[in-house]
């Protein structure tokens, strides 16, 4: 099912970045960012209605398989970044996030999207969602 | 200049994962490959000529504006992971890396590739590299 | 100055432990919590009303000396932790904070606590404190 | 046990400062030590002759009880450090680390000291150490 971008599987949360995760340019680390989506898909999730962890505790596992990000502006110490975050595609054992990150100033300061697969935590095979989880999209529709 | 793959800018070095890396799925957390792409990049370029420190100390950021990453098999605990970056353009402003990540048993574990942009530290605008840095791809020819 | 430990240096703030944050024993890694006390910190100074960067741009750093950690209980994926911060020592160039941090069942996981010290940025030696902070101590009394 | 000091339980290993492990004061963040206190305790064990892998696959996880770090001089970017790592304790459940980490120059930038208690992965409870594990200690001496 491709779904529609403008649909209601799409999420907002808000972190600040920490001093930690600064580098010596003053800048957040590129690779914090990572971290970032991860709560942003997680949000994501139990917004739809299926937390990660209750995905895990029912045998899942959910690997990124890929990672694309475009950095265009840097996000500083105490900044207060705010993450959108949609579905876009559950199709087979593919589940696809787009993420933009915006500053105070809604200052668009990265966009990225990855691609998580559905794995068997016992075979460590790919497999397709569990039904509950397919039935929430449908179910909102 | 588009730098012939299959060129002498390519470096090889080793790291291993740490407890700390792992998330609870046993898996060197997928965020953490950026950092070892930037361990990759720091030795490619001592191979080169020029730290990346010396280009900081030159007045000149490196920041990354594109991470794509394809992750086709996990890192775990204590593996020793081979890191193949390679330097496949420098045109302009940019300056593109390519990686490839292989554990203990040759096997290919994650592919990626970079953008970064030099910035002049005083301006913050994108510039063009220093002339020192330039040479070093010519000489090599 | 000593600080009373029952009075209003005190400030409460929560996190979420994120997946990356993890280990492959399902624990929150023991390393994460020095972030969590600086997002502590923070909060703590915010409070008192002299933010941490406010600080930095006067031309102050305050490196950690001294961090000391007992940990009782882990912490686990995306448990919500209540994190105390006391500060209960301002005197010459120290400041001294304190910290619990609690799960969402109440139970204590961790207490700590850390030793920062002002250093003057131009010289990089260490410094009492800018007036305007040591008032906001007394001003409070 | 208490073990002498001066004892072979000692190890040396090396790592370098990577960029994301700076902060904007041009610091190794000082939350990134315990990354590199595991990594001491690591080489440390397999020196001793039994990896922190082969415990884990033997059914027994380590936790970290106690982190006490001094922090007496900064490291900084690309920095060579080295860390030297003591066992200095196994007494019951608990196994003593001390660590002294230097930079090239043979400054001495941090000592610091973990305990950590040895855990049944099935139950969850604090346990002494396999024979095996005790057995190295003494065959040493």
């Amino acid at each position: 099912m491709n779904i529609n971008k403008e649909s209601i599987y799409s999420s907002e949360t808000q972190l600040r970045v920490r001093y930690g995760e600064t580098d010596q340019m003053g800048y957040c680390y590129y690779g914090n960012y990572a971290q970032y989506f991860e709560v942003g898909r997680v949000e994501a999730l139990r917004k739809v209605g299926m937390t990660y962890k209750q995905l895990e505790e029912m045998g899942y596992m959910l690997p990124v398989s890929t990672l694309n990000i475009k950095y265009f502006s840097p996000a500083f110490y105490d900044d207060l970044l705010t993450i959108i975050t949609k579905i876009t595609e559950q199709k087979g054992v593919r589940l696809v996030f787009e993420y933009e990150i915006y500053n105070e100033s809604k200052k668009l300061l990265v966009t990225a999207d990855t691609m998580l697969v559905f794995v068997n935590k016992s075979t460590m095979k790919p497999t397709t969602p569990p039904k509950e989880f397919v039935d929430l999209f449908f179910d909102k529709k």
